[in-house]
């Protein structure tokens, strides 16, 4: 089997024409000289965490920011990284495989080549269980030839995104050491890159010489923060989606029968469900996170969907499109406590069989009152980080059901007159994972590598690769490099019995932000997309032409380029030090302290006051 | 909600670039002027049903076929249609929603009105509800301009397949009197096909002057005979789901763990899968054609995926992708049997709560064995056309079900030795219902439009607009139009109690051809597709560049254009009549008698073994 991987295979015309398609890099990688310019030292976003992450990571937190720049760019202090001895590097796919995984390792080749020919890249055959066990392939132009811009993780393979054990932290560390690794790349999401930054605090620890850096690739778009704008395969897999949710709208509305309930792969959070709203234009979609805050019952979001079908039946209405985050069923609270009652069970090493019979009376009437389809599917032995196995939880059947059950209802008692309710329910996901990349994840991932590349030029260790003001034409990318444990937070609390987490640092999922532009951008047209069917359709992933070059609209949208502007904060502090210097007269002065005084003062409330929010 | 019918909506970027994509004419319906030539006499393909259906069709079966040629074509014979006076057509979507119907009515529009621009086409709102109701819009360039090269029936709706009953059909030929058409063009499978043949012969008995003709469109791809090569929709249908398909083998590929059973939309026909498994090369694609001709149970299908899925693991291949097409429950004999025994106690007014209880035994006992979902499917109330619900019943899940309950026997008896087996399971088919057009279809229903206008100019009546030899390119495409009725074939058996359409005259589905050779092709590469992992990805449906012109690879490698050759054969015979001429020498005659003796031996042995052959 292993023989397969990296092998050339044949190609389909679209796949060739893709494999000739060559990514440009960004002004300030272009060239074999590349600066470096440090930043302040990066802190963790969470002050009160920040003490737990500092002494978790005695070594690797702390460290300021890294900017890539032009050889010709203007910056007194940045380090020109003119030495580029023979390196060799490994690279592993840890996350779960999505679009644009590929042109990480086909970006970091390049760039590895350009500056030495005689560097190699090794490639870690089956994920981490093959970084364990020191399968590799050198990555050639060759082995590459067939991948490049081609989707899934198969040059490589995957297996587990945990290497977090300290007998699997050894055995990558002895892999490292046997190889004699200079760096070792880790491609992956929140989970893969927390592991990366232990790795890197690990291997510091133990003096050994290879770095770690961080790539961040996931389809979920649910690794985001300051440094981070958007993930590798986001954009591709919520293209694939909406092309199909759009297919359903369109279908729907020639029907006129059916009530379409979607439920969407992306983990806890709702970011491809959000993104997928605003491209498609669907009726409804019920973010995890809005029935978070609202604490939402299922009896609740069930009242709103059959609201929302007696309005539109009332207008003559008798079909529809209805979005569902697999991550749903967490949020919903009497779920999520049930869940979290199996789970705690599931540790006790009570057995799926016995687990209804164990249940808390109130957990085990609901239980009860819930289909047999879905029991089934509640008692499924958690993930390795916890969470419930959501892409096999049918929330959408379960909402259809009860939508159903109570359209009937009302139907029979008179308060609903329209056609009898028709529901028909889908899972989009795994059929999207595979997608060949749209090429903005072709050219982020490209880039990506190529960073990665320039990280461990300079010496870096658990850093993770950063390309911001994203929503931008290529040519303004901003290329640099973040601490990962700047992007930790810690969780001081947790419901239920799952307390694995608490109290250590890690590289949390992002929440959709139910303040932010997207969202807005959402709600504004929720209710015309709920009764006026102004269904969008972007078509199928183009790679030539129109909507070829687009981005996910909640990227573009949002205030991003955090690295440009903590650069522009910079320059406006180094300016008014250039300004107020001693000499200058005492009205300049006094309006110096005056602005910098309110200024610290307003920061030093906003930061207090957000130490007061729980982080999660 | 009526008056949001054929309303201008709001496009995204790809779907206007698609707008204004203007398909080409071939050269035979190029200009104003278009000859029509008239061949011989169509008869039904099956001679036993002949006389049945001649019976049942007395004025319109027994028509010739019609060829449309140039203005210059050089055929002695040949008709020019020179009068175009303003003309009323009513258009209606039948069947179900089928990729590229809107440009039916867009070509026929475009024809109408560069004919005569005083001419009218009014589309029926709510398919055929709409035109029983009198429902109308007047298709007009502004009611076209947003759903020109646009997917789904939206434009005007659809809702029943069938128009039948004699209240439908009275009905039907209300419509068309209030409204004076003169043409009604039916847009449908074979199901609206069969009534559009019934509504022209009830028309002609009535000498109700519309016309009535038919046009193929169904995803399915199962309208297929000598003169229909395939149907609207079935390319893009194949398109997008071989994209996906695609995308979750290379997602097995990479995560290396799971089976994903993968179950089409295509009715009871398996053209879609055959067609996908071509473009896609899944592991296994389990034809329902094949199992009906094998006459394989149950327990032997689960049987030889589980011998598939072990020899696979002896090469330590743990993944892989299974298609399996919506209709295969019903080529299974026994779920067959059972089904027809729910149906036909349906059909005894029992309800459903009831029906299992009075099963026979051996029904009853497979009954019982089956899991508790596909119970409930199997119960549901047939379609219209007496199948069962196809759509609704999840066979890749009770197929994944027993081939995990075997894979775990052989697992603890020791006889396999893999790991443990993983099955994930989806149904695609209303994801792609509503997809955007293909090239091809785009342009095989604009010309397919035209081709209505020249059958209804020539005042033919129950004939349905063809093209041929779509394999080659646009301007190769010949046109033509066929009775209806000459593609009927009459059931002499059933199985069951569904006896309905025994005796009865009808458009049937085609099923794959066993000995044809798309299966042929199919066949040859099946064992590399089954351990090899030959995977072929065609990328999403492109509009531009690569692949975009491509078209089903089971249409180009069948022998098609039937139309074509019929004509070259008319032209052999009299080129044998022009040599062999009164006056000719003895040899010459010898030669020709000799000859043309041993030709009619031959085919009249073939035509009567052909009648031995239940033609379905």
């Amino acid at each position: 089997m292993d023989s397969d991987y990296g092998v050339p295979r044949e190609l389909s015309e679209v796949q060739k024409k893709r494999t000739l398609y060559q990514p440009d890099l960004p002004p300030c990688l272009q060239g074999t000289t590349v600066r470096v310019e440090y930043g302040d030292v990066a802190i963790a976003a969470d002050p009160a965490g920040a003490h737990v992450i500092s002494h978790a990571f005695p070594h690797t937190y702390g460290q300021p920011l890294a900017h890539f720049l032009r050889k010709a760019a203007n910056v007194a202090d940045a380090k020109v990284i003119s030495e580029h001895p023979a390196v060799r590097v490994g690279i592993v796919f840890c996350g779960r495989q999505s679009p644009g995984g590929h042109n990480v390792i086909w970006g970091l080749h390049d760039a590895i080549k350009a500056h030495n020919p005689s560097s190699k890249l090794i490639g870690f055959l089956g994920g981490s269980d093959g970084l364990l066990a020191q399968k590799t392939l050198e990555i050639t132009d060759e082995v590459l030839s067939s991948y490049k811009n081609q989707g899934g993780y198969d040059m490589l393979g995957r297996t587990k995104d945990q290497i977090r054990t300290t007998e699997q932290v050894n055995g990558a560390m002895a892999s490292c050491q046997a190889l004699k690794l200079d760096a070792l790349i880790i491609i992956g999401g929140v989970t893969s890159n927390t592991d990366a930054a232990q790795l890197a605090e690990t291997f510091a620890e133990a003096k050994c010489a290879t770095k770690v850096v961080g790539v961040p690739v996931t389809l979920n778009g649910d690794l985001k923060n300051q440094f981070v704008e958007t993930t590798v395969g986001f954009d591709t897999i919520c293209k694939v989606n909406s092309q199909l949710i759009s297919n359903m709208c369109t279908d729907a509305l020639s029907a006129e029968k059916y009530y379409y309930f979607i439920r969407m792969m992306g983990r806890k959070a709702s970011h491809v469900a959000l993104e997928c709203a605003l491209q498609s234009h669907p009726n409804m979609v019920i973010l995890g996170e809005e029935v978070a805050a609202s604490k939402l019952t299922i009896f609740d979001i069930t009242k709103q969907i059959c609201d929302a079908v007696q309005a539109r039946a009332e207008k003559d209405k008798n079909h529809g499109v209805i979005l569902i985050p697999e991550g749903l069923v967490e949020s919903i609270p009497e779920l999520y406590a049930l869940l979290q009652e199996i789970n705690g069970l599931h540790g006790k090493g009570v057995s799926i069989e016995n687990i209804s019979s164990q249940l808390s009376p109130w957990a085990s009437a609901l239980f009860e009152f819930l289909p047999q389809f879905i029991r089934q599917q509640l008692l499924l032995r958690p993930e390795s980080d916890d969470s419930a196995q959501l892409s096999q939880i049918e929330t959408e059947k379960l909402l259809a059901q009860l939508v159903e059950t109570e359209m009937n209802k009302r139907l029979k008692e008179g308060t609903y007159k329209g056609k009898k309710f028709n529901a028909i329910c889908h899972f989009f996901g795994y059929q999207a994972r595979g997608a060949m990349p749209s090429k903005f994840d072709c050219d982020y991932a490209y880039v990506l590598g190529h960073v990665s590349y320039h990280i461990l030029a300079a010496g870096l260790n658990g850093y993770m690769a950063t390309v911001t003001n994203l929503k931008s034409p290529l040519n303004k990318w901003r290329c640099g490099a973040a601490p990962i444990s700047s992007m930790m937070t810690v969780k001081r609390w947790s419901r239920g019995p799952s307390t694995t987490q608490i109290g250590k640092p890690a590289v949390h999922m992002a929440s959709v932000d139910l303040r932010g532009k997207a969202y807005e951008l959402l709600r504004q047209n929720s209710s015309s997309c709920l009764l006026e069917d102004i269904y969008r359709n972007p078509g199928p992933l183009q790679f030539e032409g129109p909507g070829s070059d687009s981005k996910p609209i909640s990227l573009c949208v949002e205030d991003q380029d955090y690295m440009g502007r903590i650069k522009k904060l910079q320059e406006y502090l180094e300016k008014v030090k250039s300004i107020v210097k001693p000499g200058c007269s005492q009205d300049v002065l006094k309006a110096a302290l005056s602005a910098m005084s309110s200024v610290t003062d307003t920061l030093a409330i906003m930061t207090s006051s957000s130490t007061g929010q729980a982080p999660l």
